[in-house]
């Protein structure tokens, strides 16, 4: 890739008197405005007897405030063909909207609502532990996301970051109206929000529509329950009567502040990021043993988690344990110039073809001010990642793989027999 | 929604001497260009003994060329950061890519030579039957994704219209060389070609490069096996040790061409579109029945399915289907115009919002071209959603739901006393 990615600069952000943090960017040549507001909650910040209050929270926010019953919220947004959504993660929780320009005083008046007036009704609560208890049961018929959540729970062990997002049923099942709202006031303080958006806007104007829907926010400052993670090495095996056996790997990786980041995106990139990584050459290509295997980067505030997957014949696990340990473990000496080279570009190229999205650079303004208080310009993160020599991927990869930390999960007809940690403990 | 989507008339359309038909739409303001060669095979083209066909030449498509390895092709996309991928579908296959304008050659030469030089080898045939049968294995885990599948193989019945896009494991392991590169120069004909493109480009200058890069293209004319599909009333059950109960109902809905698709799409919205919708509303918010419900229509060139799907504890699935059933029986003479003007909202709103997406427009060009041989505008769809009145949504909805063709399948521990028909045998 040749060119020079010209950056916008019309970024903007203003603090409200009552804390709130607003910041747009304007993208002049679309229709719609995407706007996410943001709050520092998540479940690493539970205590362990309330995991899943933060999504169920979230769940919460759309069941109806003062004003608005939950079907006013859902026809609102629905009669102007908007997109009306939230996650919650381990460490932040969102919700957001996408619709057209015309329609952003319905958007900022309909997510400030919820946001602060959610009135938390008993019977809503208790239908709503319903829904919340199939989606995890949902995610219990995935094996693909069962062995996921399982690999967190594992490898952060006692450390709240390897909570479920989603909670236990036990614990959703016990959450009453003032937990919930104890914990909301708690969390849901202005200095923990941030109310971004980028699109067809204008700075001023959207501050002023913000600052009229969110004046009486009260100040208060969040208590936020967080020990240091750690990992050890451990393999754990969950027995289901499946096709495939689902195999997760999880190893340290880099916070989303660690200088060493960029090289870890690298690494992933290189390891198992796209059609061309080792990863999907060696255990796909060359061998036919899995449909699916990628590796992944999960970075948070302080800490982050490097993982690879696959999914493959319960006969063929043995094989497919060697080669991913074999590819993972040999990286930081088996890696070259040329790798990094592609692997520069790919995530270069993946990048500013995502900018193309107004839902990605809202996701991107709420990202950088939470981790590094500032705009984060994609210039920069193009010239970090440019700058990441070979010795400094060799130091990174030795650390976030070579020192031995694995957590192993393997979700399916595992048998007896299998050395999960094959080619892991040969080293 | 009060304002009026302003149309880009940038499409042009060039037939090439080859008979190859090129189509793009130029959207200045973007970096990027979505493109992609699409032809008319997929799984309803296959004869029962080689059904999977057309996913497994899909897949060999990236296993090299006389001039580039699978490796290679990997790597050169990967080095310019873009997306390379491809789907087949039951009446078309699309291999399609996005990249930076600048990469616009690099994009047309990679996707023509794998297109038309693919050079299928026989040791890459077997290794790719190994990736293709652990895809298969995927699919089976994954309950929401086998309900869907069980459910077209059940509604279309002996038509090939149900027949699995990826095939049975026993047809892809009898596949052999002679076999498909025969299919292939079948049905990839030049007729049956279309190469579309959205985004920055010169609609001469691209329409060039695409000559340069398929001008060998020899013509003949493929031969479709197709035959009228038929449905009936019948229920399936799929026994599996899963927490949840996985049901999709199946019913007639409108072709692509159909005049009544439009009413088909604003049906669609008020039963199961939205979080507004009939079916969120009575089985999610009202009864905590499910977290994911919804309905959906699939609509191919001569025929059409319309379905709903849920998800729910095995001890709540008779109230489930109780409450999906009387919904959508009901349909026809509960809908109002209140939600009919949500509803057109919706998808108005939808669609506009989509058009900022080179990938999108890109789709939109193909799907025109196939079922018009034209443009179709993105004004022309809103004014005949527009323009459909009540009574026409009445009398689409009696046609679709009300005349007693359900196909029902339950996935999971469903219990002998279920009665699957409940409330769609009472009418």
């Amino acid at each position: 890739m040749t060119s020079e990615y010209k950056e916008l600069t019309n970024y903007q952000k203003t603090t409200l008197d009552n804390g709130v943090r607003v910041i747009t960017e304007t993208v002049p040549y679309v229709q719609s405005i995407s706007m996410g507001i943001w709050v520092h909650s998540g479940s690493r910040y539970e205590r362990p007897e309330v995991n899943g209050i933060c999504h169920f929270i979230e769940h919460m926010l759309f069941k109806g405030t003062d004003k608005r019953s939950a079907f006013t919220i859902a026809k609102e947004i629905d009669s102007v063909g908007g997109v009306l959504n939230a996650f919650t993660s381990k460490e932040l929780t969102s919700f957001y909207c996408r619709v057209l320009s015309e329609n952003t005083e319905l958007a900022v008046d309909l997510l400030a609502d919820i946001f602060l007036n959610a009135s938390f009704p008993d019977d809503e609560i208790e239908r709503e532990k319903q829904v919340v208890c199939q989606e995890i049961h949902q995610l219990e018929d995935s094996p693909e996301d069962l062995v996921h959540e399982i690999l967190g729970i594992r490898f952060w062990r006692d450390d709240p970051l390897g909570q479920p997002i989603l909670g236990t049923i036990p614990n959703i099942v016990k959450l009453d109206r003032n937990t919930l709202v104890g914990f909301k006031n708690q969390y849901y303080t202005p200095d923990e929000t941030l109310i971004c958006a980028a699109g067809k806007l204008e700075h001023d104007a959207f501050v002023q529509l913000v600052e009229r829907h969110t004046g009486k926010f009260p100040r208060s400052k969040a208590d936020v329950y967080k020990i240091q993670p750690k990992s050890d090495a451990s393999a754990h095996v969950e027995e289901r009567d499946l096709e495939q056996v689902h195999v997760c790997i999880g190893m340290d990786g880099p916070s989303a502040v660690d200088p060493r980041r960029h090289a870890g995106y690298i690494l992933n990139a290189v390891l198992g990021g796209g059609m061309s990584s080792r990863l999907f050459q060696e255990v796909r290509e060359k061998r036919g043993l899995a449909y699916a295997v990628y590796s992944f980067l999960s970075s948070f505030s302080d800490t982050g988690i490097f993982g690879i997957y696959a999914g493959c014949d319960p006969e063929r696990l043995q094989e497919l344990l060697n080669i991913m340990g074999k590819e993972t473990l040999e990286l930081s000496r088996s890696i070259t110039a040329d790798d990094v080279s592609t692997a520069k570009s790919q995530i270069k190229g993946n990048i500013i073809l995502a900018m193309e999205s107004t839902d990605s650079r809202m996701n991107r303004l709420a990202k950088g001010e939470y981790y590094f208080g500032r705009r984060v310009g994609v210039d920069e993160i193009l010239a970090a990642l440019e700058a990441v020599t070979l010795d400094e991927l060799r130091e990174t990869a030795d650390w976030m793989i070579n020192e031995g930390r694995y957590t192993i999960v393997a979700v399916g007809p595992v048998g007896k027999d299998t050395d999960l940690f094959g080619y892991f403990r040969g080293l």
